[in-house]
């Protein structure tokens, strides 16, 4: 299994700190060693690292952990390989285009007997189940909504029966996004955070770290961290529950 | 305009040398200080890093000078905008997928009048007449050979027509690669170098930089250097003619 992590906000923020923590536990506080990888939506574009190498000892983790790139919507995630070889190739996150925009997906769980019949428009370049899970997601948004984008009322009430679909063929925690809306499903972990005004301090679980938000902050500000393990020890995270799809927007989840 | 560098080899090979001197002409010897790209190709994966940043200027660039990422095929470009504002989404090299592999593109040029008939099946995300042609190109290879990959022949013929068809509105020097191979066009300025045994040393123009090959390579090494202007003033680089397509495998230009 992997973690995932996300972050979704209502104005572009770095997420030094929550990935520093998240990236302790690719090879040093746990055992999730088999690559990472991590995609930040900049306007219509993506900055995208991956590297097979645990994140403890890669170079470009080490780079994100300084340089405060800032984003409206992030995912990342560390890899322990259950299907798939260790390659770069296999790790997530995933970026594909559809509508003219980009689309990020990382996946957490281990799906069996899952070979959805893709018609070839979008095609895993890796072998694992989960590129082969976002390809089928991508092929079936475009197949009911052809060639324009449907609204996020309705491209949300797609993606839960899609993502119920998959999810019968094993755990699939995964979040998806299109840089407006950040999509988190939960099967087995995943956990979230709504950070705002009155900001507080946190402190890492997995570092010796913390941040005062109200001095990095403005009161208008609203990030949602989501997480497949609670990210620091002095907040209180919220469970998802099973099988549970949260669609999070300027920072917080919507009630789509 | 704006300035290409490619890289094709019979071995993993890293790029440190020749993208020191490309960068360099990214905002200090050169004007090219609208963004930069560059993708390598490591197995079926590819590691992608765009900034809207001048190279000069960007901490990405500065990490690759000093990291060796090895890689048998490698597109970079320093952009000077012509269409398209600054913006990441605009930054070369594109990435897309067709017939489960990852292409790489990219372009200095200025088409006009250029408006090609999309689908829907490859769109751009920005709005560079640099991603539109890529996208059309992906497009009329995939209504050509259906679902699955033809020949590297049968490609190349299909990529020189199509190139010439784009090429009519204005300059299209490009590369493109499916990892495999590396296409190059030139309709202005293109030059190429193989670098093979007996390997000598060379010395950058941009930089005071100087590599002897023959202590960082085995004589079985190949290694074909495309770029837009000559990066070292010590060896002799054959320059493309107007209209050609060559194209590059295992280190050396083929007769395809």
């Amino acid at each position: 299994m992997c973690q995932l992590l996300g972050m979704n906000c209502n104005v572009p923020t770095d997420i030094v700190f929550s990935f520093t923590g998240f990236a302790t536990r690719g090879g040093r506080t746990d055992v999730h060693n088999d690559g990472w990888g991590i995609a930040f939506f900049e306007g219509a574009g993506v900055r995208h690292f991956v590297d097979h190498e645990a994140a403890m000892a890669s170079p470009i983790a080490d780079l994100i952990k300084r340089w405060p790139i800032k984003s409206k919507n992030v995912i990342a995630h560390i890899r322990k390989a259950t299907q798939g070889r260790v390659a770069l190739e296999n790790c997530h996150p995933f970026v594909r285009e559809l509508w003219g925009r980009y689309w990020v997906f990382a996946h957490n769980g281990d799906l069996k007997q899952y070979a959805p019949s893709l018609t070839g428009a979008f095609r895993p370049v890796g072998n694992t189940d989960s590129e082969l899970a976002f390809c089928f997601l991508l092929q079936e948004l475009r197949r009911r909504f052809g060639d324009s984008a449907p609204s996020l009322a309705d491209l949300s009430a797609a993606l839960r029966e899609l993502v119920a679909e998959i999810a019968a063929h094993g755990p699939f925690n995964m979040m998806l996004s299109d840089g407006s809306a950040l999509f988190a499903h939960c099967s087995t972990n995943l956990h979230y955070i709504v950070r705002q005004y009155p900001f507080t301090t946190a402190a890492l679980s997995d570092e010796e770290m913390t941040v005062d938000f109200s001095e990095v902050t403005t009161p208008q500000d609203r990030v949602a961290i989501i997480v497949t393990a609670p990210l620091t020890n002095n907040e209180i995270w919220t469970q998802f529950a099973s099988g549970e799809m949260k669609v999070f927007v300027d920072g917080a989840p919507t009630a789509l």
